[in-house]
């Protein structure tokens, strides 16, 4: 496994525990869709275990990554997969969708990977908070939340709004066989704020 | 539209002709399986339109991309993009798979996005000349190729074997509904040279 | 082609003009979810060309099928399909859903392929008016009718509500190549009534 | 659940023990390929559980089918299975392909959902044994015997051979919410016999 990629961390390189992990191919799509700059500043919102914010730490290493989790397992998780990466760009939030932001300034680019149902109060906070032409990208595995998401980007009247179903199959050996084991789609929601 | 990312360039700030484009989806993950490095050495077969070399161009920004190409327009298409991305890093070679690759030293990094049929030679070369522990990737939407790519990369004991498969929707809009339209699925096989 | 089959027939049977047809893989698992029995009351609502009905009415050999479609180019080639495939158990209904269903009684399996936007009014109908157990299978492109669909089958309280999505490719030969070319998701839903 | 369909069995309606069952959707493209009459003669060869078998026999009333299977388990379970959904129809066959055909005549419908490694033979044994223009619908998970397949109908001189990638996910309830389960893709291979 190659330790220092700066485009593309394995699975298994992060410290996981038992908080499910958004997979390398969704994790590289999502990434690709927030079109980040070495100077980019992000809101990772229910980072998780920070496999995103980490991968973000990295191609940023000029800007400024705010993680923000509600569940105590995860920011545990987030902290040490930072250690692991020593990264100095990240820092953490331990609180919840929108209350958690209040200090955090000048955002750029969002990601969403979980609202805890406040998906509402999310998109009002981007509304007066997040800069001008900011990108904002949501990952769901849910049709309820990708309908909800797909309102208030029109709502708010976002630009480009777009949604990619991703459906990511990985082989499997039997024997000297290839087998094809299906993932869960994973939709991504993208929009610019106008 | 963000010129500057260092992650993820969208479709359409390509050059493009009419010469078929990776997606940005399928580009990301197979970027992502790269494991790239700043330093990275890599050699981009069947380039294309150079967006998979252009990406990887900003990517190891004090590396080398070789990006082998054997038709002109192609050729034309990628010395576009990299004086439109303002690249030093990228030799572009106009030839045919594996003669094409004789001055081609170090090599750690192997994107396939196109083999002319020649995918046993390319491997034979790989097996002599590119560096221990390197990954290739290599992208396939043929049944017979990528059938063929596995056998070669388990003859050669490549390790940690992968064979991805994506299949991408993408939203279009009909008046206020959104529509999921299927792209053709693409199998992205990655393996670590022994 | 076999023109007899009972089970599965062909997309190209089918005298199709250009209003858009359902494809065969969507109609066999579409009609697998109808549970039909050689006596079943079923309604099509939206029907098109008329494949799912044309395919009901020779499983349901000793039922009925009403075929309900608001344009007058379907209904000309419904009947022309009824004519093609010698069916007498076809009632055709020029009109719209719910007005178009005022004389149809005791239905025990319905279809709905399209809604007019009427997907509100067609399940109360459904309420008054379907007998009790009776399926219904609706088929979505768009994520806004697929997440009224499932609120309304919830509303109502359907009991086995279900929701697949199917995501077909199917082959194109290119040379001696076999690549899979991507069909448009559909999500098909699925529910009894209480 | 209905339990005198004709067309579309529900999976929990079979008897299946730990032996792997093709789920319903799958079932149902498949038969829908193999373009049934009420009396079509039929090879189910690696039957399993008898489920496809099963729904043959209920479309074919006046045709035959012959299942084929070599686990004691799964011809145990095939048995049961037509017991209880009463069929007359349906010849069990306990051996291997392709010796154990060798009292089978006039097929005109094959279903391959195992092959046991014997593809090349099975084929061989078509050549000589079904009805001209038979139909031949082929499942696989590998991407292995997906190409010795396609291979073998070529080889062979089929007619109309088609390759048709399904990839279903089923909704499965996060409180009120629905997410998409993703079942592993099956690829189904048909082809018309010279």
């Amino acid at each position: 496994m190659v330790e220092n990629a700066s485009y593309g961390i394995e699975d298994e390189l992060f410290i996981r525990g038992k908080v499910p992990m958004t997979k390398s191919e969704i994790r590289a799509i999502t990434i690709s869709k927030l079109k980040l700059t070495r100077e980019s500043r992000v809101l990772d919102i229910g980072a998780g275990t920070g496999s995103i914010s980490i991968e973000c730490g990295i191609a940023c290493d000029k800007g400024r990554i705010y993680s923000v989790e509600r569940n105590q397992e995860g920011i545990d998780l987030i902290n040490k997969n930072i250690e692991k990466f020593k990264l100095k760009n990240i820092e953490v939030i331990h609180g919840t969708a929108p209350e958690a932001f209040k200090n955090i300034k000048k955002i750029e680019r969002v990601i969403i990977g979980g609202s805890g149902g406040k998906l509402e109060s999310i998109f009002e906070w981007f509304n007066d908070n997040i800069q001008k032409e900011s990108i904002v990208v949501a990952n769901f595995i849910t049709i309820e939340n990708l309908y909800k998401a797909v309102k208030l980007f029109k709502k708010y009247k976002y630009k480009n709004i777009e949604v990619v179903q991703a459906s990511i199959s990985k082989s499997k050996n039997i024997g000297d066989l290839t087998m094809l084991i299906g993932n869960n789609p994973v939709f991504i929601v993208t929009g610019n704020k106008k």
